[in-house]
């Protein structure tokens, strides 16, 4: 069950980081590592920091972007600093891991970290479900990377331990890369519509991005989404009823 | 009464450990270092992994011999690894957590540390009252210290906040009458774009109905949304674009 959840580091700088990052996955149970275009990397400073956990190294998977880390999980959570809010929901790390758990036993689950000056980019926070803080000292409250992910692992591996406790019924979700493919059906459409124009979307599309992302509509629900919108292309002649909406060129929708 | 709980370390080999773990304790508010006969310290590398808690270094406490470390202590809890027992209390970190935050309301406790490699010797932990362990992977059970101090100084930093903050700031949402007009103009809608056929709805309606309540959409969000269903209409020439859709009888919708 936790071979589910996976591990995102983006644009490490230090690798000596991921060394002691595979370390602590291997210490609370986790095994599955993705590396967004590591600096650095491989190196020596990483395996020496690994220690007992260089097998997590040399498993790990290394791509080039965030879309091909995630493109199949159905919950991805960035972590941020608490008071930075993007506005999706935050939870601390125990609730965190009291999400993570039951939803690990249905599908994918991704927990994204950002770069250890910067974290993460607001445009990689928008492809997120959920945030995730870690609890700490106003004062002073940035962690070292590594530390953060041994915190987040350890809850995890808590309440895995207590799992009986978060036990519910977990709904089935869509993977990332079907919802784009319902933002895409959706922005073709209004652009059909002329809800937004074309080279001036304005905000629109951001905050129906930071509203649909934030509902997480299950998987019969976006069916449902994805039925109105191809109706709607339908009714106001955008479409072929048999041309399928994914496979339709973008520049279709400019025809009326 | 963070300040009277001393985090002491023993015989530490890399200095760079040191830095991490005066990092680690900043971070959950702990401020009280002490250090018994360091290896190669002070250190440039210290200071480096510090980071911003260059000042818990500056104010550490360096002795010789752990006797000096907790002479003034009324609780000395010594860490082990889950299996080591010594025939003392042991407990995990959550529970010394909740130990050690009332206790130190009262008097100096005291958590100790062992060396990287080797630990806690037998007499060591003899001058303790309480052992503490991490729960972890038993494959792979021993953490880096600074790992294992973070984790310690996480739940007593999660046990000193008895009382969650909620301290977020919360969005304006609609009423529920605004919702209610928001489903009369969905239903309208569906309906004159023959997604749903009036008299046979099916369960589609419901099932939106659960999606949008679940997902709560915002004021300034429901206003987008309601927008998008008034161009839906205007493009499929349900109504006159003038026409307030709150105010349309339901019936106009039948006209295409």
């Amino acid at each position: 069950m936790l071979s589910n959840i996976r591990i995102v580091l983006i644009n490490t700088f230090h690798p000596g980081n991921v060394g002691a990052i595979a370390r602590a996955m291997k210490n609370m149970g986790l095994t599955n590592l993705y590396l967004v275009d590591p600096n650095d990397y491989p190196s020596d400073e990483a395996t020496s920091r690994a220690a007992g956990a260089v097998d997590l190294l040399e498993n790990a998977t290394i791509v080039s972007t965030l879309e091909e880390a995630i493109g199949d999980c159905s919950l991805v959570i960035g972590t941020s600093a608490r008071h930075r809010t993007f506005q999706l929901p935050i939870m601390n790390a125990r609730e965190c891991a009291q999400t993570v758990i039951p939803e690990s036993k249905e599908h994918d689950v991704a927990i994204v970290f950002g770069r250890e000056t910067t974290g993460l980019l607001n445009e990689e926070i928008a492809q997120c479900h959920r945030q995730v803080y870690i609890d700490a000292n106003d004062e002073y409250p940035v962690l070292n990377i590594s530390q953060a992910v041994q915190i987040v692992a350890y809850e995890i591996w808590m309440a895995n331990q207590n799992q009986t406790q978060y036990d519910k019924n977990v709904a089935e979700y869509p993977r990332k890369k079907d919802m784009d493919l319902f933002y895409d059906h959706l922005e073709e459409t209004l652009y059909g519509i002329n809800f937004i124009v074309r080279n001036h979307p304005g905000k629109v599309l951001d905050k129906l991005h930071r509203f649909f992302n934030r509902s997480r509509p299950e998987k019969q629900e976006l069916g449902i989404l994805r039925g109105v919108l191809a109706a709607v292309q339908r009714e106001a002649g955008l479409t072929d009823a048999n041309n399928h909406p994914d496979k339709k060129a973008k520049s279709d929708s400019d025809k009326n």
